[in-house]
């Protein structure tokens, strides 16, 4: 067994291929030596490299303000626990290095932290400030890049109604039927209800904790997080056994918002923390999508806050088709544009785009769903069915329809294949 | 008794001096001759008078293309009728050239008139065109351009919830109690709940129908109707005993838009009348405010497409203090702007402010239900009015809190005054 610092002087000396182990392992201790949204500590690594700046932070060659945001952790080395402990619980590190890296949707983070000042006293605090992560620990089958390329985070009040429950569920479901990934944070209230509603769609969701993948909290949530972990992934910024401490909720906060297209508030009382979701996603350059509810409702108070702020851009939202309205694009929903005549899909009718929009990507749904989905009435789905159909936009699966699936890549269509 | 046509000539030669009983025959003529919202008929009317307008209607005189808009009805005359039968139910005819007319308010209709082209095919459908009233038929001890001044119509579906029932009478409250006229329709639904919101609060409110104020539809809401002539206003444009055809029902509506600041959706079904009500509320420059609901219920889903197409300029309203702090203005909310030291306004917190717009103008109110109308807890409320009272804003009344009266006018002051 290497120690680290042996680890770190290969991984430095090691050039190209696959990442090297001990690039992760520097990667996993930054994560444990320090805490998220520090702005200069993700300047060092950036600048250094992790190997090199890790390797600084413990030789005592950082600069002692770096240094000191470390601490006496500097000296220590829990990352071939910390890396044994993910294994155990099927947990893994994805790092910047791996392919499976979300850069995309990240790269909003990154252009957020060039903008901070260099004075530390100038910058924004760590608990709002827009850091991108340096590691993810992640439990789960899914692939991460692959589940937020199209994904929406739904959040809400942990003390929701009903109300609040139905419809995000709802919303859950909708968005998972249609290919869409939940993105929570897995608390009680509307985080539980929209992964549960995923979930129920047989779709994969993502929810980002505030503590170790192995030590889901709330606790009467481990079963909800033991059948995310089968399908989708739990994401985490803390090695595993981390606890979750209340100012991480709020550092974490910034995760949900930048891995996902857009972000959806169900509940929220007055002046809760809906203004700083909505200034975060505007910040972020994501939607801000809202859904009202009774005026009667002190949990709807915060949502018709927001919707009365002209000047945050949120817009309100009453279904599933109307978030993915707003964060995809009719193109943008199928694969392969160019593969089909675009005579196809846009010469549709707005009642046939409605109807194309409301089909699910898995399982059949019935005329009458269609309709309820689509805002129109069944005859008019059963009316535009049969050209969605010629065009191969939809198919009968034998109970249902749903989307038709993208057709196969033409063979031979990419540059640099082999003869 | 005078004939019609000894008193259209005896009123031609009348000059200054009160309104003659003419010309009021005259107007109470066209209002039983023609439908409203006619633009060729209203433009001859406004060309050569009242008075002459009706004599050459009469006597052949004028254009065919005129005449024919009214037919074998310009040998009649049942204006003695009409006028007795209004005496009788304590109803009464206002004309533009009374004190009472709320000229104001009408401009805008007249505004738009003159923006519709001259060739009869090519104008807005009579429907739908915004064509100012020729007289208006009153039942009620109100002054209507008064009652009208600080008004805001309260408008949504017959087909309503309890929900919205709920929402619209504790908007008709809460408004009446502030010192605004609820204007509506007296339909069945959010109309009904409207005025008996604002009758609760011992305010009068406006019903403008679309048949005569002496026979209101629906026959069932005889009593609320009732109620309302006691203290407000029935208003309609056609004289007593009229029908309520149905496209009266959309020749009305430009009225409740017009003569209010602006119009307060609370329900509406998908594809309603709602975009229609928008549409006429923007083109006369009124403010369109929209009650959300649960984006469960059928009859919220015309609300939030009103919310969702950003076009129509829809804003979202939550309570009563919303919806004043559209139309209204602070310094519009207390007569005599300059007799009070501007600081003491001028100077106030958002909370005081806040607390302020929820004092009612007539009886006194405990600082719990300032509280919950100003959207803040008790103890803010107990620690702002202090300062109101001693700012002589807000008043104690033994039982409650209310706004302070406004000061009376210095003796003097006018130009014109007897020395």
């Amino acid at each position: 067994m290497t120690t680290l610092d042996e680890d770190l002087e290969d991984a430095a000396a090691a050039s190209g291929g696959p990442v090297h182990p001990g690039l992760r392992r520097a990667r996993a201790w930054l994560s444990r030596a320090v805490e998220p949204g520090t702005v200069d500590l993700w300047r060092y690594v950036d600048d250094h490299g992790p190997v090199e700046a890790v390797r600084r932070l413990r030789d005592g060659r950082a600069p002692d303000t770096v240094r000191s945001l470390i601490g006496a952790r500097a000296e220590q080395d829990g990352t071939l626990a910390d890396l044994q402990r993910a294994e155990r619980c099927a947990a893994r590190l994805v790092i910047p290095e791996d392919d499976e890296w979300p850069h995309l949707p990240l790269h909003a983070l990154t252009l957020a932290v060039a903008a901070e000042p260099d004075e530390r006293r100038h910058q924004t605090e760590r608990t709002k400030a827009l850091v991108p992560p340096l590691a993810l620990w992640l439990r789960g089958p899914g692939r991460l890049d692959e589940l937020v390329d199209r994904s929406v985070a739904v959040v809400g009040s942990r003390a929701s109604t009903a109300y609040g429950e139905h419809v995000a569920a709802e919303l859950g479901h909708q968005l998972g039927e249609r290919g869409w990934t939940v993105v929570s944070g897995g608390a009680y209230g509307i985080d539980a209800a929209a992964h549960r509603g995923a979930l129920a769609a047989e779709a994969p969701t993502v929810a980002v904790l505030s503590c170790g993948v192995d030590r889901p909290y709330p606790a009467a949530h481990g079963a909800l997080f033991a059948r995310i972990a089968e399908t989708g992934l739990l994401v985490s910024e803390w090695p595993p056994g981390s606890a979750p401490l209340r100012h991480r909720f709020l550092v974490r906060n910034r995760l949900i918002a930048a891995l996902t297209r857009g972000t959806v508030v169900v509940e929220a009382a007055a002046r809760s923390g809906a203004q700083a979701t909505a200034r975060r996603a505007r910040d972020l350059g994501r939607s801000l999508l809202v859904v009202p509810g009774p005026v009667t409702s002190a949990m709807s108070v915060g949502c018709h806050e927001l919707l009365r702020e002209g000047e945050l851009g949120a817009q309100l939202v009453a279904s599933a088709a109307h978030v993915i309205q707003a964060v995809g694009s009719f193109g943008d929903d199928l694969a392969e544009p160019a593969s089909k005549p675009a005579t196809a899909r846009d010469g549709l009718s707005d009642l046939a785009a409605r109807v194309l929009d409301a089909c699910p990507v898995r399982s059949g749904v019935s005329p009458e769903r269609l309709a309820a989905v689509a805002g129109c009435d069944v005859l008019e789905v059963l009316r535009v069915l049969p050209a969605l159909e010629l065009a191969d936009l939809v198919q009968w699966t034998g109970t249902g329809w749903r989307l038709a699936p993208p057709p196969k890549v033409r063979a031979g269509g990419g540059s640099g294949a082999a003869p």
